[in-house]
C-alpha cells in the first residue's frame, strides 16, 4: 500500500505555478489575478476564502477579495461580477460557494465571464469538458486527476466506479475518466444513492472514487485486493480525540480499507490540498489562454 | 419479449406536436419555425434534410431550408448563422453535421445562439445536462428516453450500460439515465474501445444502450435474460437481399439476441424515427421557452 500524498504533491504544483510566474515577471509578461467573492460569514467558507488568497500570494498571483454581508442584494452581486468581466486585470473569478437563499446560484455562475471560470462551473466549461474540449476543470476532479498522473497510476482500459453524481464532483469524474486521454480511457460506473447491490459494483473497481459525503462508507470488504481508492469526502463528526472537538472523516473506512489497496488517499491531507492548487493553475492557464 | 416500436411513438409524438400547433394557431400565438442549413451534396445529409423539412410540414411548423455548395466559406455560413440568430422569427436552427473540413464543426456550433440550439450541440445546453437544469436535449438521447418512458421501462436502481462514449450519443446518455429523474436514476457503467472484458460488463446490465457503430457487436451470450436492449447502431452493409445492394445493421446481433430480452429496439425502426420526433420537441419547447 503506498499513501498518496496529496499535500506533497499540492505543494510541488504551487511551487511549479510559482516558478512559472516568476518566469512570466522576468519576461515582463502579465501577473495572474484572481479575484474572489465572498458573501456572509459562513465560517467555512471564510476559512476556504482565506486559504484561496494565501495560495495566491504564495505563488505571487495578484488577487482581489471583496466581502459582501449575507444581505447583500442579488442585483449587487451580479454587478460586481460584471464589474470583473470587464476589468482586464481580473483574469479568474470565483464567488465562493454557498450562497444564501435569495440569491440564485445559477444566476451567479452564468453571469461570471467564462473565459473567467476558473470554478469551472460555468455550463460552457462543463459543455466543454462533455465534448471533450480543452477548458477550465472544476477544482476536485482534476485535483484527482494530477494525483493519478503525478502517481503514474494507470487508468486505460481499467474499471473505475465513481460513488456520487453530484455536477461538481462525480459526474466531471466520470467525464474525465472515461474520456480519451492519459490518465483517462477507464471503463466508469457512476453509483450513487439509488443503486443497489453497491458492493457488488465496487468489489469489481481497480479504482474506486468515493464522493458521497457519507463517513466511512466504503468499508474493506468492498474493496478487491490491490485497488486503488481516492476520497473524497470530508465530513466533520464530532470527537473526543482532538482539542477542537471535532474531526474530519472520508467516506472511507481508511484503517480497515488501507492494507487492502495498493494506492489509497488520507483524509485530510489527500485530495483536499489538491483543490486549492488546481484553482491556481486554471488562473495560470485563465492569463496563458489570453496570450498576455 | 416485446418490440419497442419507435416508427408508432414517433408517430404519436408528432401527433402531439401537431395538435399543440393547431392550438397554437387558434390561440394566435407563434407557429414554430426551424432553420435548416446544409452544406454541400453528401446524399446521407440531403436525406436527412429533407426528412426535417417533412416532418416541419407533417407538424404543421414553418421551415426554411438553405443549401451551401461544398466551397462556401466559414465566414459566410458563419454569418448566415448569425442572420438567423437575430431573426426573431427563426425559433430553431440547425446546422446539418458533418461539414467539409475547411469549416470548424466547433466555430459553427459556438455561433448558434443557445436559445435556438435544437439539436442540443451547443457548450451550454451540454453544461445544462450536466448540472441538470431543463436545456434542449440531443435528438438520439432524447428519443431513447421517450421510448423507455412510454413503455414505461423502468431505470430507477437498474444498472445500465452504455456501449460508446460520443458526445451526440454515448456521454448525453449517460448522464441522462444517471439523473435524478424519472426515467433515470440509473446505475451506469460507459464502455468503449478501451474497455476490457466487455461481455462480463454487459451481462450484468438489465438495459443495455448500444451506440458503438460497429455491426452486430452484441451477441446473445452478452447479453442477460430479461435484458432491455436499445440498439443505437445504424451501419450501412452490403446485402444481397435488398434491391439497393444495402441494408441497416445495429449493434446488436437481432435474430440470436431477441428472444433473451424483455424489450428490445429494432434495425431500423427503433431508435432512427424518434431522432426527427426529439427536433420537434426541442423547436416547439425553444418557441414556449420564449412565451411567445
Amino acid at each position: 500500500m503506498e499513501l498518496i500524498d496529496g499535500k506533497k504533491i499540492s505543494l510541488q504544483l504551487k511551487e511549479e505555478i510559482a516558478q512559472a510566474v516568476a518566469e512570466r515577471k522576468e519576461k515582463g509578461l502579465k501577473i495572474p489575478h484572481l479575484a474572489v467573492i465572498l458573501v456572509g460569514e459562513d465560517g467555512g467558507s471564510q476559512t476556504y476564502v482565506n486559504m484561496k488568497v494565501k495560495a495566491c500570494e504564495f505563488v505571487g498571483f495578484k488577487s482581489t477579495k471583496i466581502d459582501y454581508p449575507v444581505t447583500v442584494s442579488e442585483e449587487e452581486l451580479l454587478n460586481k461580477i460584471r464589474e470583473f468581466n470587464n476589468d482586464s486585470d481580473v483574469d479568474g473569478l470565483l464567488v465562493q460557494l454557498p450562497l444564501p437563499k435569495h440569491i440564485s446560484d445559477e444566476k451567479v455562475i452564468d453571469t461570471i465571464d467564462q473565459s473567467k471560470d476558473v470554478d469551472g462551473f460555468h455550463p460552457i466549461s462543463m459543455g466543454k469538458l462533455v465534448a471533450g474540449l480543452p477548458t477550465f476543470l472544476p477544482a476536485t476532479p482534476a485535483g484527482i486527476m494530477e494525483l493519478l498522473d503525478r502517481y503514474n497510476i494507470e487508468t486505460e482500459g481499467k474499471h473505475c466506479v465513481v460513488l456520487g453524481r453530484s455536477h461538481i464532483v462525480g459526474t466531471p469524474m466520470t467525464l474525465l475518466m472515461s474520456r480519451k486521454a492519459k490518465p483517462g480511457n477507464a471503463t466508469v460506473t457512476m453509483c450513487h444513492s439509488r443503486t443497489k447491490n453497491i458492493a457488488e459494483i465496487t468489489r469489481q473497481a481497480d479504482i474506486i472514487i468515493a464522493a458521497l459525503g457519507s463517513p466511512e462508507f466504503v468499508k474493506a470488504d468492498m474493496v478487491k485486493e490491490g485497488a486503488v481508492v481516492i476520497d473524497v469526502g470530508t465530513t466533520r463528526v464530532k470527537s473526543d480525540q482532538t482539542k477542537s472537538g471535532w474531526k474530519l472523516k472520508g467516506d472511507v473506512a481508511f484503517d480497515e480499507v488501507k492494507d487492502k489497496t495498493s494506492y489509497i488517499t488520507p483524509v485530510p491531507g489527500g485530495v483536499g490540498p489538491m483543490t486549492i492548487a488546481s484553482l491556481l493553475k486554471n488562473t495560470l492557464m485563465a492569463v496563458e489562454m489570453k496570450g498576455k
